[in-house]
């Protein structure tokens, strides 16, 4: 039987329905998708794709149905739904998927329409699967949707193993393998079969280390609100529809800022590497309530107003507001002595690390290089912040560094 | 200081001259160059770009001055060629690197008007070093050309390792470390010290196993070919010149062949992995010494010949002739005994491994997979092919598969 | 400049002092001192030596002066006290060290005696170095004794990595590079860098996962414990003393204990891997205080109570009380907003992790496969545990089970 | 299902007959068994023992079988031999081998004997497997026996693979999962699929490149003959018979050579690693075939001749004559176009790895460091070798120097 060589899991078998369904157009686009978007400008070997991250994917779910013994048609499904598992992302991953929910109402996981119109539907179809369940588990629906997306999944599993072979950073590294083996079902809930307590830390952990090393690396935030921002542009000044853009590749988007003119400033930014910067890196204690609830609209008239104050361009202005920290694995379930048992109730690390995110949090105000002081001031008197957060020091410091802020916290 | 992390050397610490070419467009632009072109198509971890291999270099390069007491600005300028030696890259690296030479007369490591005027030019400037000589080393010239191009660069160590890393193909490990402290200059020529026959066999080694593994694998150069193929007529049929693609990178060139009529029948197969299939793969014997010294005219007439016989359009055959075997790690110099001799005189791998090449050579006639019974025969025919040779028998057990090409021989 | 390759970090280059105190027997003998003990019987891959880890901790020493800039005659001092470190260590590292103490005074790093008068202290004396600040350096004394011992040593850093690599375990893998680059002094005192706390927490988290899946795994507790006791009973049984044993080595204590009568059942059932099993494995809160604060003799006295009570013979009961939680790291200082703060007041992480380590309290009473019903039932009564603790019921499941025992929590 | 840590391959599963050998003392033992004996004394990392290899073997034959579709009774035994494969071994594996084979006519892998009679037998015969054909397929006999003891045996993969990663040294790295997933048999042979020429040669390379590096490594070489001669005397002074070395371990003998008053001054040496040093190291050419070809009797009887020449005492000459170089990979079978063909049929470099194993050989004249000069003069006048050949240049300069041994070819 033939094998994908992947440089995480060494040579993956693919068979069945997964076989069939590697060959379709939506699955192959996950090639052009970079699975971390923008923190390829902070570390640069993180070109990795989702096209190697679902064939992960896939391979731990098999190795998991194996484990707990699931066959037949219900085990295809879950591989199916493993592999397909991202083909809804957008261009860039995660980065500008608030937009696009904002603009069609779906998530990168809402995929029904996707798969029951597309080569892949045929395939599944072909295959005695129906592709609305298939999509079902991707949503983290019935039993064996668990697997596929919820608190122990193995997307989780791949992604931290992938992303820390990938950047270099080490912080990923878990034991998958023990994982996949341990799982088990109580009541119709995955849970880790006794003992496990410590693995279900380790898999905290590890997301507790890689978050602000990586995936909310102060420089990645920058470049990915950016980002954001331009597409919002590139939507406001073209015929394309949020649609349109969930279906493309980092390709079609990258070039599409490139040749519009109300992005192409981006675009040169982007390729030249020529970050905005931080004005205000505020702690969460020092930003307001009502500026850490911030939607899109109330953030795009900070934005102006500040814009406003600072006498520079509006496009020259980002309110960046963090999410409030939340921490799914906080509610994976454990066997212990028998009982089934959520982590947060075994574990003193779950309430410390909420608590340690929360100290993570930050509120950031970007702009271009030479208007630091302007619009950090104007931001301080416009958000209402503390005023000794802004401009931040360190900024001032790095004015000509492009080094700093490579994988540095 | 501040460092870079990479997933190959871990943390690189980049300063001086180096520090300040890092912002400089043309380095940026090494990000989405991809370091192996549609090698990805094969190993779908295959990534990583020019841009992570540069910074690879310029830390091995570093390592070599340090072992080697080279210092002050003999070194600078080494490290500012080491980090920019890619710079004259086309996307996706060698694919199309064949075509720009034929219509610009330039390979890769012609930099010298990318230097001179460019904000690389500017920084070199700055920094006091001369930006032709800097270009002078990148194509070997000079004392210190060879540690970045020459039998034992330090170019060579880091793709083997990286291209290893990120294929997940186990053959290009080497001792790098080793082979860095090693180097010394014995009459002004960059020579192993006395010991390191094996070092240096290993490696010419490693890059026997990682060519037919990676580099010239099959699926991988029939990629390559087409790729080519739509590159060229996408000159034909518009405006662009070599010079232009010579300068775009990896999502500019996709983006144009999409948007290309006459070249968009191939960005779809690219982007589905619909690729063509071999309709002839005759070994070296067998294949007449005329057709092994194919130029580019005489190939495309070959072409035109074929389809015509076959029945098929000009643009559904390719002729693809592979090099004729060298191996330019043969020549490099170890000391033997006090005496500087070449590794071909030390080491009967060498004549060996050539040999082993010349039995690896294939020509390949590649078509789309509905013509391989046709094309083949015609091919046969036109190049006057020892009969028994096409269609190969693989090719037609292959046809439904994908999987088959993924790092299989 | 010739090297020593290793397998954790490659190439390490030894030179100066350091090159001369590699061959002198103290530093020899190492080779034959196990680094993590009765480990190897849970993990069969850990066979790893001090020598080795005192190459790496001499590697990072080396790495950590370079970054900090310090040179000339204190920087050798540093250099010889990491390779240094561990000569005071007896055989099977930890396993049998309170024991060494309770007979001598002496922890392993009080090396003041071994170092002066040595082949070790020629070697100082002849590049100038004193043996006795060595010595001091080793326990922590002088400000750069900090970097051999204290909260953010050198030491710590080697052997997470290093007992990760040979394990198996991934969880101690943490960004060491960093961690030696991000060294700083501030009014004397080694801290971290700017922008570290999260580096900081590593190393406690990577510490705080290795703890219960290696260091106190419950079979090498098992071991160790019959490894104490073991020794115990050759002191008693021959003329030799825990002078004598502290300057073996492996292959002396376990050729010992072999050929003593009083010690050869210990030495078959460590030969075989028949061990001892866990009659009692009672939680923190299901101990009395008075128990938990037993000293060797309370241990000894209620070892030979509960045997009499379960009557089997006293040599088939131990009582092992797990140390009180603690974790150097709590105290390690980082730089935050330009002051020196205490990680503990910066991390909500510390008191979650001291409150999960005392979650993960364990007393043990080990005995013979056979008694365990007997000897659990007689050491609740003794001891006065609550009724439901033992005999634990995993240990009932495990009877016929070698291979639980691998890596299991 | 409980699985075994191993740093190689991650988690191993050892069910069914392997799971209840496990426990038996024959393999226990191997953890006292170092994998390459006195290798460790150039790589300080490779003390990794034969338990570990041989549940890679058993890991890797597990995989082989289920790839191959073998079942039942008969994967059964396949997989006990992988498992007990190596229980033949002497202390320090094949550094005395020659030694007991002398004295006792039997190789390591000549294990009916330990198979038959002791506990293994009684859980084979419990299992319902014949314990003499156990050690038949250990032998390389029956058509499964090539899987453990054959030219593509998963031995060579996991030994490979498992030394590179202990000593460092890279290049060791195969592809074992493609190797053990393209075994298939042709008329009873185990052989290679369609498509493996260069799968095969990988493996041919890995053993050419890490012989030199590793296994015959000068220093490795050296100790090797150290421990042989001293196990020599050892077995003249004492009562022990070369049948009880057999079944001792790695403790034992080590602890043995230092109670022996006519070891003991070896066991020093061998502690503080103050090894002889290389008075000869002449190559093929230099060497008369007479004295290519010594047996025992004749490399001892040119012993005492040298050491009476020289004035020294016969203990301290070791006539250290390297074997003829064989290459048992040359006969590995691949199929080449549906038809099974020998690798060196195939493969130019079978010969030229052959010629170039010949250009390594060495014999090798050691003796203590203080008597290099006259023990050299004396060999080349008694052994009548090339005059030129000795004392060899490069052991004068390394007469202080510890490091130059370390992984220096």
């Amino acid at each position: 039987m033939p094998t994908i060589k992947d440089s995480v899991h060494d040579h993956i078998a693919v068979e069945g329905v997964a076989a069939k369904l590697l060959d379709t157009p939506p699955v192959q686009r996950l090639r052009r998708i970079s699975q971390l978007g923008t923190v390829k400008l902070v570390y640069p070997s993180a070109n990795h794709t989702r096209f190697e991250h679902s064939l992960g994917v896939y391979h731990l779910a098999d190795r998991a149905l194996d484990s707990l013994g699931i066959e037949g048609v219900e085990a295809e499904r879950v591989r199916a739904a493993a592999l397909l598992h991202d083909v809804g992302h957008a261009p860039f991953s995660h980065n500008v998927e608030g937009l696009i929910h904002r603009e069609t109402g779906l998530y990168h996981d809402d995929v029904t329409g996707l798969l029951v119109d597309s080569a892949v539907g045929e395939v599944l179809r072909e295959e005695g699967l129906d592709p609305e369940r298939v999509a079902g588990l991707i949503a983290g629906e019935d039993r064996y949707g668990q697997l596929v997306s919820g608190e122990l999944d193995v997307d989780r599993m791949d992604y931290l193993v992938r992303d820390a072979h990938h950047t270099g950073v080490p912080y990923g590294t878990i034991d998958h393998e023990r994982l996949v083996r341990e799982l088990t079902f109580a009541d119709g809930d995955l849970v880790l079969a006794e003992g496990n307590v410590q693995t279900a830390e380790s898999l905290l952990l590890a997301r507790a280390l890689m978050n602000p090393t990586v995936y909310t690396q102060h420089t990645a935030r920058i470049s990915k609100a950016m980002l954001r921002r331009a597409t919002e542009r590139l939507l406001d000044a073209t015929e394309w529809t949020a649609h349109d853009v969930r279906r493309w590749d980092d390709y079609d988007l990258l070039s599409a800022l490139r040749r519009t003119d109300a992005t192409s400033e981006f675009a040169r930014r982007y390729d030249e590497r020529a970050l905005f910067k931080r004005a205000v890196w505020a702690e969460y204690g020092d930003v307001p309530a009502r500026v850490r609830g911030f939607g899109f609209e109330k953030a795009d008239a900070a934005e102006r107003a500040i814009a406003e104050r600072a006498e520079v361009r509006p496009r020259d202005v980002i309110v960046d507001v963090e999410r409030e920290p939340r921490m799914r694995e906080s509610t994976s379930e454990v066997i212990v002595n028998d009982e089934v048992r959520r982590l947060e109730d075994e574990s003193p690390l779950v309430s410390a690390l909420r608590e340690a995110q929360r100290r993570r949090w930050r509120l950031g105000v970007y702009c271009p290089d030479d208007a630091i002081d302007r619009v950090g001031a104007a931001a301080v008197e416009e958000l209402e912040l503390d005023a000794e957060t802004a401009p931040v020091s360190e900024v001032k410091e790095n004015v000509h560094a492009t080094l700093d802020e490579f994988g540095a916290e």
